[in-house]
């Protein structure tokens, strides 16, 4: 089967129509039209077989987490997605991955209406590169440099859960610390992470920054602190965890590893103590789950405080080589 | 040294400023002003180490035909060049490599004043995927189905160059048919390909359709056809070849060859008859060669003749699988 045969067949099966794609995958180009009364939001993302999703990870999970981890980029830029470019690079042609693969990023691709509107595939080791388009209201986005001392700080959801999927994928020996739901959800925050529009769209009304957490939550704080020129007191006994976390360290997290730990997608982000009242109110109001987990210093340092006992923490989070 | 650490050195040295970023690299999205009259026109393109450049290909050559092959999509579209993003997946994170690779971007994204505005490094196999926007307005886009017909088929440039240029990297035996000047034409010809903005921004005053040959002319015709459901007549000894070429083949090219080797980057397009005279003098006028190989066809085959005699051709190019 040639390339063109593969782009045919499996590119144009994707399902998701816009009346902004003018023309779609099948010439040199595509041709968008842009709204009249926003700015483009762009991010790119690269994910390797063993490195950023499990060798063993079935294809509908690889092609439903590719397209999730670049949305999840928009979501923190408080942008509204609309299309999606996707390169695959495959050892072979194999037609039953590639239906199962768009099979998943379909599913993720409908329930956010985002248009592939281009594709290339390639021979070679298994990756996945994705581009993806949102529209902005430029001085609404979450920028990393929005955060001012003062600001509390909050993350969406629960943290740690992708990290404890990925050692029951790598058969650590659970020795029935958690259930089998429990182990089933969190391979699912692993293969299967949500990019935070609902907390994203609402936070575009406050002066808040915000950003996506794939390294870490210590390293992508460490990233709106950079850009913001800030520091950030953080209360480690704060951040909120799920039970099977809980039930797995036997009620003592390792706080290093909830930490460090990336691919949960969840957001990190500020917001001025002015407007944290109201900001949670809607979120609340909108089901979304935040929790303040710290405070933004004029210093520049991250501290890491547990029952108010400052910690020393090493400020990293995955490190790709 | 870590993944930021990377993208903080190396994409931030791109020296092309523009107006419409108005956020460029260094947060979870660039922010981007679409003009308010145009359209968008976006390409992506992955280049694999042994499959789209040779292994042997320095890093510079690496940089510069990775944005190349990309922007010649815009130019086969009839676009302007704006933005660009880059993923490049290495198997070690090698500064001096990264530095040249860089640098021979750079030379063409100022060339034609193009901006990256994102960037992934991932550690991997050696491997490169860009996606670029330009500007195009839709009425004057050169799509591949607007071929009729009676259209003349034209390409720009000479064809077969960037073949030979890959025969002498993979130690081909020249047996001194070529001079070293020579030599070295055609493997620049493989190595910085040149997109042809040139004749696509004056081809969008004519009902023309146009491909880049990058797969082989007789495959990339093809496209054209498949899409504007027509065929063609295509007179073989009219292919543009250079000196290089008939030295190579001692004055009887391997037609074959030249019909399937891809990596030329010219531009094969249609102008309808009325308006190919015209065409051809505004062509003249900005020191672009094209020249007249043959004429689309209502039947849907594409039949190739050499001194008027039909002959049969596999209609293939290069297959990735």
């Amino acid at each position: 089967m040639s390339e063109f045969d593969l782009i045919n067949h499996f590119f144009k099966s994707t399902t998701v129509n816009r009346a902004d794609v003018l023309l779609g995958i099948g010439d040199d180009c595509a041709i968008l039209s842009p709204p009249d009364n926003k700015k483009l939001a762009v991010s790119t993302d690269t994910l390797i077989s063993g490195v950023h999703f499990p060798e063993s990870a079935s294809a509908e999970d690889i092609g439903y987490k590719s397209l999730a981890v670049n949305l999840s980029d928009l979501a923190a830029m408080g942008a509204e997605p609309a299309w999606v470019s996707l390169a695959i690079s495959l050892p072979e042609a194999n037609k039953v991955w590639l239906k199962n693969f768009i099979s998943g990023f379909n599913e993720l691709a409908e329930k956010f209406n985002v248009a592939l509107i281009g594709g290339d595939t390639t021979q070679g080791p298994l990756s996945v590169t994705i581009n993806v388009t949102g529209f902005v209201d430029p001085d609404k986005a979450l920028k990393r440099s929005n955060a001012s001392p003062g600001d509390f700080i909050f993350v969406t959801g629960d943290i740690g859960d992708a990290h404890l999927g990925l050692k029951s994928i790598l058969n650590d020996n659970f020795n029935n610390r958690l259930t089998n739901q429990q182990i089933s959800y969190c391979e699912k925050k692993l293969n299967r992470p949500q990019p935070r529009f609902d907390a994203g769209n609402q936070l575009k009304t406050f002066s808040a920054s915000a950003i996506d957490i794939s390294d870490g939550l210590l390293a992508d704080l460490s990233h709106i602190c950079k850009a913001s020129n800030v520091g950030a007191v953080l209360n480690i006994d704060k951040i909120p965890v799920s039970d099977a976390l809980l039930n797995y360290y036997q009620d003592k997290p390792d706080w290093h590893s909830v930490l460090t730990a990336g691919d949960d997608y969840e957001l990190c982000f500020t917001c001025p103590k002015s407007q944290s009242f109201e900001m949670q109110k809607i979120m609340k109001e909108n089901n979304v789950t935040v929790s303040c987990i710290g405070e933004i210093s004029e210093n520049t340092e991250i501290i890491c405080k547990l029952n108010n006992q400052k910690l020393d923490f090493e400020q990293t989070g995955y490190n790709h080589f």
